[in-house]
């Protein structure tokens, strides 16, 4: 799974062409930024701050009007999106800390993803995240954590 | 999932209570913080700064003698622990950023955990990860995630 | 996360009356069957066997035009669905054994998920999956499973 | 991922060979198969049948000792093995359909593993699990996926 030093090389050279192509021919392709306001496959509303210098953001998880979103309040998350603006899929990853109505349960997700563009230009967020619910004791970890995946999608 | 209010609140107070009899019985059992050395139970080495006020911290994920992890050079690691010091079972999450030989690729680890302690006073970290290796087309994304489990303890 | 006896009588009766008037009233809700040809959100197609009485299941999962997927050739999946016919979004498992174009590697996926009718009677099915491709070694157990989630609609 | 054609032949003379020596020299090397009673590192008990000659089997897993598994009644188990007896440390997938106690709530766990040799012989089952809790609504599917590990060693 490894390119050897020698394909690196080349490999170096192609993206540095295709990224002195994309600067002169199609600007949008570049974009893919967390930076703005999304909506998630299941209605739920996400705000990211501007990029810092080294792709850190902070931002907030917004409650959404899906049935089981209901006891969420605005919660706070941060991250950091690697190699933001020089190449065309950057990754990212964010925690957000639960902010839960009528609830002390300490809750937290973990989102892991890669920001696409289309060939319409729409940028759209895959993520794939685990949500601990805090236990116990040890003998109940087993069950302390879900899995799933969200999608989201620029608000304009 | 959510207890009713009649139940938070005698929770609330049993909690109270618990630690206050945790802070004069058995200061040991509150300690449970990741800042120090770890090993994972793969044979990996992890540091981990002192936390800050509210919880953060930052840290390296370092090569190990396990034979699929050769290719690793010393990681950066961030994150937090929740409710640090205030509760016998925190939670954390850190992300590590791959830093690889002979390798471009952008690999990135989502942790999430807890921190428990056993009857003799020992730490163990409980968690589960998301690795995300950079996917190079929308098409190729379903495979990019692995998931696992680690196990850290104390190095002393 | 268990109901008190006393939900359960009063959950059970609403059940059997909602059954009783899907029964009259909108027949379409209560098919949910895995039996026929799907098609995946990744573009691959399944063909499953007629459920026997038991709810099992057997089928083929097909090689998609997906660019990630050309190496597939025809793989049997067998599996089985729960309380079909019985209750209105039926769980379901399934176990690929995968047939590889150029490869001996064994891979596996294990298929969880849940049928949904929606308002417009289409069905749909909704999983999380795990991919496992056998390790060489205990040392590299830690990177063998994958982690992500598939949607199909149906095939008319 | 793939391995071109003549690595492949060099590595299945190299896999036939190492086979033909392991016939000869390390018998116990090749036994791991899931036939037998296992206990997981949660306390579950879990019995396996003898496997048919195609791999399958059936079983059964146990309530065990702790303290989150006390809901659990006996609950059936339905898998195979892949390549059982013709490779070190062969694959495997079972799912169980869990009997609670007090409930009538449809919950599905997939197990996907593989099994281990150590050097003293003693065999290990690592496996990855999804335990599915059917959602009442797809509003609440995204909630519905717990995932984790679990370890068996051999009951003698």
């Amino acid at each position: 799974m490894l390119r050897s030093p020698a394909a690196m090389g080349s490999g170096a050279f192609a993206l540095a062409l295709a990224l002195a192509l994309a600067a002169c021919v199609a600007p949008a392709e570049r974009k893919c930024l967390l930076s703005g306001s999304w909506r998630s496959d299941t209605g739920c509303r996400m705000v990211v701050s501007v990029l810092s210098k080294d792709g850190r953001f902070s931002g907030s998880y917004l409650p959404g009007p899906a049935a089981g979103n209901s006891e969420i309040l605005t919660s706070p998350l941060e991250g950091s999106q690697q190699d933001a603006r020089l190449v065309p899929h950057p990754t990212f990853s964010f925690i957000v800390h639960w902010q839960l109505r009528d609830s002390d349960t300490t809750r937290t997700t973990a989102f892991l993803g890669q920001c696409y563009t289309g060939t319409n230009g729409e940028e759209t967020l895959h993520a794939l995240w685990l949500l601990r619910e805090a236990a116990d004791s040890p003998a109940e970890d087993w069950k302390a954590t879900r899995v799933g995946t969200s999608i989201f999608t620029r608000i304009k």
